[in-house]
């Protein structure tokens, strides 16, 4: 029933003639997606009351932990009190750049500046977020693989590895994690919760990037809070929490936040001092405005609308290699996860870029850019238009069935 | 002529009694200030094409050195060209901390990370600006005072130190200096352009953070471009010029930028794609658009008109002190520096505290917090409103003369 090689390679010609130009590389919303949160641009005036519920202007210097608005926002998306919570500039990613790079330098509470330490090491669950590994690549920390299972990370080697006293931190993606688009089981968060790391300043990074990027109505992802859970163990202060509106309104130009323990937020302040006056209070105040009178949850479901299409449809495409690949079906998120034959992934990325299909290089999602068994392709189909996706998965899926044939 | 101990403390305790809370201890901006740009709320809407010039919608991803449109605003502002531009988030002194924590852990141009070496030095004129010192002491650098002149930085010294291979950098803030006022001559720019350290990873940080912030008309200070004098020697990558809109628009939601020669721009930008993704385009477009309608010089003599009158009323009252005091009588800039007796500005300044008038703290203007003459105080009159300019002048002169007494 299935085509033959031949068959197949006549066919994929037809789509390298096309001159196509599709990109399904990066996690970015698309147009219609950013157009949603337009009414940012209405929400300040001349005759806005610029000053917050501080008493302070957002305009002028001041309030380096952010405005008391916006901690409420976040508050909301992380379940975080907000005496717990800074907000920042516009990146989480950048937030977690700052925590590790200080870590390097100064320590953690009181201990060994990283950087005096002969290594550093840290656990990567696989397949993961790229931008994560790069930072860990900059600072020359050794990097761990740690499979994902359809629960989260594998539990029985973190626990393994964090008795290496060298083991200072783990990248966490609990909630449609990137790329796999799956959510930690509570079971899981459990056990992150109770972990007693050999390192006293051993750190999880929970980056809550897509806590509220639910897919389906009805068919939400939840897990516990972690902090709240750490906190039964006295483990409160092991945990950074991370979140942004980069995918809520736009993602170039929104509001990232951290929330950590009372002891953290201290100490992170005490060093944030010295790094910045204060961060952008007006866009703070924007989007703490924007959200008291429009429903998080009804905006969420908007993006939604927007992009399920878009997924449906390439999951649908993919049913086309399901003998032959596995992929994740996420409930949310911005990704999904396909499997294909060992050794062929790269090969199947070459491959579509011949078509003009662009797809993260091969390994992107693993520390060194080493995917081990050479199987794991990234799908962003969120930034393409939909009737771009059946080009993008009809090359995609044509280039794994040739590239198993040719390596059978 | 002059008035008795005992009447200036009878006159002293008048104020003291009087329960004022006066603040002249931060450069910040007054509402009045803030408000000359509130029409940066009306550039964009949701009827806005964010399509930029590069023709990147700037709500996404994307354009890690910024938007050519703000490349262009601050390629006005430093008279750099827009190639020579990153643009940033809302605060230069962020820019600066990153530029020194990246040297620390990674080396400038392939140079030893200065954190591998036994100890880092670094060119401090004084009174300079606190919280560059800050940055110094977060990371451990030692730092050496280079006194001020009405020219600049002694450079006789600047010279001599750059002969010790561990000083890797200074700090300038070539137009009217923070807290001093004064601009650098053309003569003191032009040996800064030849400086030939014995550190190759040496660095001049040339902050230009009110180089358009004139006080009055037809009396602008101006300097010679740092970066194009230096050129002509072969030492343009010895210069991170920075700026920022934060006394131009709004303190904490203004734009930030660095400049810096080719080879620079190049490394800053491939140390900054493992920070963040891009800064806030947004806010940049915004800026960029509103600065093509309105005359950044006209906008800046707004300002002008608000602050002078500050400027010249606390000069004015500051006269009354001339026999026993020295002051800098500024074109431009946020700051006065007043000089007292020897052994008197810490009494003085807390003299002033008891009557409800704060200054920043003795020895703020110096590394480590420590004048070593004890005479210098920081004057920032921006803030307050005009009716407190006399109250705060007069227990200012009061507190100089008592304590001049006292200490004779």
């Amino acid at each position: 029933m299935n085509k033959s090689l031949e068959e197949l390679l006549k066919e994929y010609e037809l789509y390298k003639n096309k001159g196509l130009s599709i990109n399904i590389a990066r996690g970015k919303p698309n147009k219609e997606q950013l157009d949603l949160s337009n009414g940012l641009f209405k929400v300040l005036d001349e005759n806005t009351d610029f000053i917050d519920e501080t008493g302070n202007d957002v305009r002028n210097y001041g309030e380096l932990t952010g405005t008391k608005e916006c901690k409420h926002l976040f508050s909301d998306i992380m379940s975080v009190n907000e005496q717990n919570i800074i907000v920042c500039g516009n990146s989480s990613l950048n937030i977690e750049f700052e925590l590790i790079s200080a870590s390097m330098s100064h320590g953690v509470k009181g201990s060994t500046p990283w950087n005096k330490l002969e290594k550093v090491k840290w656990l990567c669950p696989v397949p993961g977020y790229d931008r994560h590994f790069a930072i860990c690549e900059y600072f020359g920390i050794e990097m761990i693989n740690i499979p994902m299972t359809i629960d989260g990370p594998n539990m029985d080697m973190v626990e393994e590895y964090i008795k290496d006293p060298l083991v200072k931190g783990i990248w966490c993606i609990p909630v449609y994690s990137n790329p796999t688009g799956i959510t930690y089981s509570n079971e899981v968060v459990e056990r992150f919760a109770k972990l007693k790391p050999a390192a006293k300043d051993f750190r999880i990074y929970w980056d809550l990037a897509y806590v509220v990027h639910h897919l389906y109505n009805g068919y939400n992802d939840e897990i516990i809070n972690l902090l709240d859970e750490a906190k039964k163990y006295g483990n409160e202060d092991m945990i950074y929490m991370l979140a942004s509106t980069s995918k809520i309104t736009f993602a170039g130009a929104g509001v990232a936040a951290l929330a950590a323990s009372d002891n953290n937020i201290k100490e992170i302040a005490d060093n944030m001092k010295y790094q910045i006056i204060s961060y952008d209070k007006v866009n703070q105040l924007r989007h703490a405005l924007y959200f008291k009178e429009h429903s998080l949850e009804e905006h969420m479901k908007k993006h939604a609308e927007i992009i399920r299409p878009k997924f449906e449809s390439f999951l649908k495409a993919l049913e086309e290699i399901e003998d032959i690949a596995w992929f994740t079906k996420p409930n949310g998120g911005y990704f999904i996860s396909l499997f294909v034959k060992e050794g062929t992934a790269g090969k199947v990325i070459q491959r579509c870029k011949e078509c003009g299909l662009t797809l993260t290089d091969t390994g992107c999602a693993y520390p060194y850019h080493k995917d081990p068994s050479d199987s794991h392709i990234r799908i962003a189909p969120t930034y393409l238009e939909v009737d771009e996706i059946e080009a993008a998965a009809k090359i995609l899926t044509l280039s794994v069935r040739i590239e198993y044939l040719l390596n059978n």
